[in-house]
């Protein structure tokens, strides 16, 4: 592809990211979910204009990606993982296991091999913390019991999410999944992350304190973005998902007196490189798939239907795994519900891993999707809000602690 | 190539611009230097890591220059223009002529066709303005009449500049040189200009008042980013050099009121992508055609000795174009004398376009380079400073008026 040809690709990327996410927003919906319908509208499936597997694409939105998990590793505080405590662990481990379980078990009863399952079961389990943040944020619900026990839970989905995520690649690479290379890729991939967060950490002050005496222009946001690139790497080299790397990379950063001043270079880059990796993963869906009067997709759209329910049933129960007096349990268990980045990063490594079919990838995709267009909805009836109630413009829903405020959205 | 190899490509693209570029500064020079150095190490002559002709890297280049265009478009203020008036006017003139008159009848004698000598002599034309502003205000001389007379020198050098490379692009495409030619493209090159400032004007207001209206994360920075991607495509499409509508586009953003908000965005992300295109272009150098001692390249090297004496000696002549009392007329020259960013533009499209051949690109970019190297201890001389004096932290550099303080350096 000539550059010609390429730069209108870019702009009619980040032009219909943008439109589609307003639209979204305007219907109270996260904006990335927009931004999966603007990758629909320019791919494969509608104008062609978007080639999902065009070298300059693929690698676009593999560093939009990487920046967006360097990003959401940045706003992460660990000691947010112990404010909620027990609560949110049990509530993270519940709405872990419950989707995994039924989604493996469902996809295997469907007659796919078990990795496939594995990939399905894993792509229904993170909670997509940051629309959750952000929808709690609009209900004013942060601060209460409930609001605490989501985002600690949240963030511990989160994390386990991406440890998961780099155990299926590897299974993925693998190819066959016996209880050995289970155990080994297990080891491998939290070994990593140990390694990446606690090598991450002395590179980090090492990092800052060279920054701070350079002079050249520039040198804060190349040294981070270099350094969230360079995680990536090695993630890759072990044969680990690149963005748990740079999600690694975020962690340890977010704990340096940089951190301000990184947050605040990095979110117009990350504004620019990741709605590219959401186009992207839209770009990808085949529209016919989810055509029911095709009867040799029914099954693969019914069993989509089976996930969406196991996907949120899942999570609800989870959220009576709460305990103490006066919490509204079904809240936290609504509140879990909306999947986002992390499901969609599952569903798209299994696409190239050629181990998730172009059939139930869009299947998939819809599921997510669901779960964000419904539970928001629901979390708004049931924190005692009625559905309709105006949100309030971003700008006055700031959230403290948790994640830029779009991207890691939904 | 994959993404691994990918990752560590841009990683010690990164790296190695802002080592080398912190080199550069503290040994008193420009820090684009550095990043041409650290191409060249990395590139075909030494390391082999960067392939300067990869589709990944040259589209990320190619993004890099056009926002960097794009953001000295934002930081230049047509009002400068007039402010040193006519002066600056005759400095910049015969200041583009004498060397481009030179050069183009220099390179004819030594044997090459007219649209070489053409090439050649438009990349010895324009001053690197950037790095002249930056080393006024090094030297406390922004506020001088010189200093005043320089900056709009420079900056009314850089647009006639744009609109030369522009029509040389042209002619490099049309392949001959005739009357006919070059009125029809300088014509169409100027007109595209012209239109796409008239166009940018209205269309940057309707934008942002588009932005203003929009809620979702990111849309000020993506708008921008898009706007300027798109006046390069149509800059493109026209047949016009890509980041000469970026240019445009950055002009005319810059009279909206969203100026400083667009600026403060667009810092980091031009931090990312413009070090790629300076290292994209150090990797070509094939330092072999500059071994003296292979007697087949002497005439290059002559030819490169030469154009070095045309490139200064024409600025310094074109300083005492400057009339009034009490101006320092070789201050004023020598100023002018720095090459920059526009020359090695020009060279790298001349490469690309099978107009300028290896021998010849590596010579040009030792001329720019030297350009520099000279340019600026001379400037230093010329003010009544010793070439020793420290240069301050850039912290304490910043220079109003003018530009983005380092990349369009030099």
């Amino acid at each position: 592809m000539d550059l010609t040809h390429l730069l209108l690709t870019l702009i009619l990327i980040l032009a219909g990211a943008k439109i589609f996410g307003e639209l979204a927003n305007r219907v109270g919906q996260p904006p990335v979910l927009g931004e999966l319908v603007a990758g629909i509208v320019l791919g494969v499936s509608c104008l062609k204009i978007v080639n999902p597997d065009a070298e300059v694409i693929v690698f676009l939105a593999d560093v939009g990606v990487i920046i967006l998990l360097f990003e959401i590793g940045l706003a992460t505080d660990p000691r947010e993982l112990w404010g909620a405590g027990g609560q949110s662990l049990a509530v993270a481990l519940v709405g872990l296991a419950l989707p995994f379980a039924g989604g493996y078990f469902l996809t295997l009863a469907f007659g796919y091999k078990t990795h496939v399952a594995v990939f399905v079961g894993a792509a229904l389990a993170a909670t997509g913390v940051a629309v959750v943040a952000r929808v709690l944020g609009d209900l004013g619900a942060l601060k209460t019991k409930e609001g605490t026990v989501i985002l600690g839970a949240g963030v511990i989905d989160d994390i386990i999410g991406l440890i998961i995520l780099a155990v299926v690649r590897g299974l993925a690479t693998g190819g066959e999944v016996s209880a050995a290379t289970l155990a080994r890729v297990t080891a491998l991939s939290a070994g990593f992350f140990v390694a990446a967060l606690v090598l991450g950490g002395v590179f980090a002050r090492r990092l800052v304190w060279l920054i701070e005496k350079t002079r050249v222009r520039g040198a804060l946001i190349v040294a981070a973005v270099g350094f969230a690139l360079l995680w990536a790497f090695g993630a890759s080299v072990v044969g680990t998902a690149p963005f748990v790397g740079a999600f690694a990379a975020g962690l340890a950063l977010g704990r340096t007196r940089k951190y301000d001043a990184v947050a605040a270079d990095l979110k117009p880059v990350a504004d620019i490189f990741t709605p590219i990796f959401f186009v992207k993963i839209g770009a990808g869906v085949i529209l016919y798939y989810l055509n029911p009067f095709e009867a040799a997709y029914r099954p693969v759209l019914f069993l989509a239907g089976l996930l969406f329910g196991i996907a949120m049933l899942g999570k609800v129960a989870a959220g009576y795994a709460a305990w103490g007096r006066g919490v509204n349990r079904l809240a936290v268990g609504v509140g879990m519900s909306p999947r986002g980045v992390v499901g969609l990063i599952f569903v798209d490594a299994g696409r190239r891993a050629g181990i998730v079919t172009d059939d139930l990838f869009g299947a998939l995709l819809l599921v997510i999707a669901a779960t964000t267009f419904v539970g928001v909805p629901l979390m708004k009836l049931a924190f005692g809000r009625r559905p309709g109630d105006k949100i309030p413009p971003p700008s006055s829903t700031i959230i403290g602690t948790s994640a830029p405020a779009k991207h890691n959205a939904a």
